[in-house]
């Protein structure tokens, strides 16, 4: 198997952006990505493009050739693929991707994530958020997705004494990292007075807890490492990529304040990487919901089960904590558009690890880690990146 | 790259299943190819399922962890992703699924294809079956997907002197062969005359020159060949596997009775295999519409351009043909389930390299090709399979 390199990332601003269309953003970021790995078009061999819900949200499926086209490239008629897993969409084309160029049949691949969620109605109803939920044995009874996680929430609080302000703590830090994110949905910092203070949308959760919808794009150029230098002095190495399953419905699983694909896809990814959680300086980790930070820092091994709210408040996770987490804003303040999120988090921590993060850069990074999940934790996926030079 | 063998095979009837939910027959297939490959559970790396618009139709996204969870897999934690480009979803998910075999970061893996059609509103309308094809450019403006094909029709009759009874007889082909097949939609034989004086859907094509919408699912079981012979007498070696993409909107393209991204495909996959089209003796290709049928065997090399009408009338594509096309009953008889279609494609042809396509078998046939199309031809997908005995 070849290894595989991130040669170059783009990304849109993530927001509302009414005056753009879904093509217009996905071509805005992939021509970013591609400038930036000095790969002309003559070069590009595929596209692998995360996306949850074009069908729905804007009646058009086969939206990775319709990309392509837009992009000019029609004629040269490359293979172009969508992969969808929720809002694990966009780091499951980086799978995908990464596998069409660890077996040698392609050399120089774009892996993009769009999403356009602003200018279309009923995105917030069951109809298409939700759609990442158990149609059958959660929708249809009237579960929503916060309404999930929500759930999740209730039970850690009751389990392991998580307090509401612990969670608070989740979406101050995002904003703040926001602030200095140039990209980022929301730019304004907030308190936990705030937090605490803002409507309920499932209890315990109120509106800070939860991301926004975001329309945006990101894309990231792969290559073989070993002609990486040709195009970048500062190549990333893809150490693993890793995709892990569960039980669709919250109620089906063993625990319901585990996420046992999360557990399971970073023992891979660490297994594949011979690597350990405390190799890991920096992280971009799934806040779409407050409480979906925690178990993730527990499940992806960087605090203790039941740990992360204490470990949270103790700033392990800041700027200069053990392992720097969402310096980007994250799900909440950078903003979440479904199946771009996965590779925007590979394009902050690729500029985390090349020293280019400006403002929010976390010192002496050479090993981070990406971890994507899809509705309340069907799918994830965790990649490991690391500084090849 | 390691090479790849199909192991095992398994799909349900196609038609209207309506006493059988969408992950009933997606499991009923899978489990079906799993025991022909005589492969337990514990030796499944990873699952890659096919489906177009499962979001639109069910209101359900993220299915390829619901199917895992539902065949009873979910505490396995698999890998699962779910792949989409219209039609071509199921032969795309075959890609993927080759890739990841052929990468060797995976052993053993299901690719599946799933759509459920029959028992939902408004598919035949815009807002689905036409999401394959350009919403901006081609939809909005009130074209379909049989409308589009119905402009290359006219067109292909203009230039090349097609006849209206030429693409009948593909009709009456397809049915004649879905007369063998018990999984067929449509087992009944049809006339010339039936076809002609159906009642129009986009003139020139009437009812029995579209493709009926179907509900099915098919499932392959993929795994390196090195050990393929552990696991079953006659592997089939996956040859070729290559994507090629076009224009999404009909009118960008240089030739409107051309599919380039069919002449790319099935380029770069005889080159890949070191093989030409008169090497191949048994073909399933996409003939959701009698004219797609014929300029696919013009752009696959089978026939010279324009003159698929008068070869087909001639018999080189029946069983006794120069290659036996569609002997399943294509998507005009056997059914077309838009994501199961590529992988039913090569279930059939798997089974008739093996010599088990009874009824329907062609004689000595070592080398097969299929090739899935998405909406007007977006997305193309040619695969290549041998004997490997």
């Amino acid at each position: 198997m070849r290894d595989v390199a991130v040669l170059g990332v783009g990304m849109t601003k993530f927001g509302e952006l009414w005056d753009r269309s879904f093509r217009e953003i996905g071509i805005e970021a992939g021509l970013q990505a591609m400038v930036e790995a000095k790969l002309s078009s003559g070069d590009l061999g595929g596209l692998f493009l995360g996306n949850m819900a074009s069908g729905s949200l804007i009646d058009q499926e086969q939206i990775a050739p319709l990309i392509l086209d837009y992009a000019g490239l029609g004629a040269r008629h490359l293979p172009a693929v969508r992969v969808e897993g929720g809002g694990a969409s966009g780091s499951l084309a980086l799978h995908q991707g990464y596998l069409a160029v660890a077996s040698g049949l392609y050399d120089f691949v774009v892996v993009g994530g769009a999403e356009k969620l602003t200018d279309v109605p009923d995105v917030t109803g069951n109809q298409i958020t939700s759609s990442a939920a158990d149609h059958e044995w959660e929708v249809v009874f009237g579960a929503t997705l916060p309404a999930l996680w929500a759930l999740i929430a209730r039970r850690h609080m009751h389990q392991y004494g998580t307090t509401r302000e612990q969670l608070a703590r989740v979406a101050v830090h995002a904003h703040e990292m926001g602030s200095k994110n140039p990209n980022a949905h929301y730019r304004n910092k907030i308190t936990i007075e705030q937090v605490l203070g803002a409507g309920e949308v499932a209890e315990p959760l109120g509106m800070f807890d939860c991301a926004p919808l975001s329309d945006g794009a990101a894309a990231v150029v792969l290559g073989p490492l070993e002609t990486a230098r040709k195009y970048t002095d500062q190549p990333i190495r893809i150490a693993a990529s890793q995709v892990a399953c569960d039980t669709m419905a919250v109620q089906h699983r063993r625990d319901v304040t585990t996420l046992d694909s999360t557990v399971v896809a970073a023992r891979r990814a660490f297994e594949q990487a011979h690597r350990a959680p405390a190799d890991v300086r920096v992280a971009e980790i799934h806040d779409a919901y407050t409480i979906s930070a925690l178990v993730s820092l527990e499940d992806l091994g960087f605090s203790e089960k039941g740990h992360a709210g204490p470990d949270f408040e103790a700033g392990r996770f800041g700027a200069k904590g053990d392992v720097a987490v969402n310096m980007s804003g994250g799900l909440k303040a950078q903003g979440a558009p479904f199946g771009a999120v996965g590779v925007a988090q590979v394009v902050e921590l690729v500029r985390q690890l090349r020293g280019q993060a400006k403002d929010r850069q976390v010192a002496d990074a050479r090993l981070a880690l990406a971890q994507d999940v899809g509705g309340t934790g069907a799918t994830s996926v965790v990649t490991l990146l690391e500084r090849a030079d």
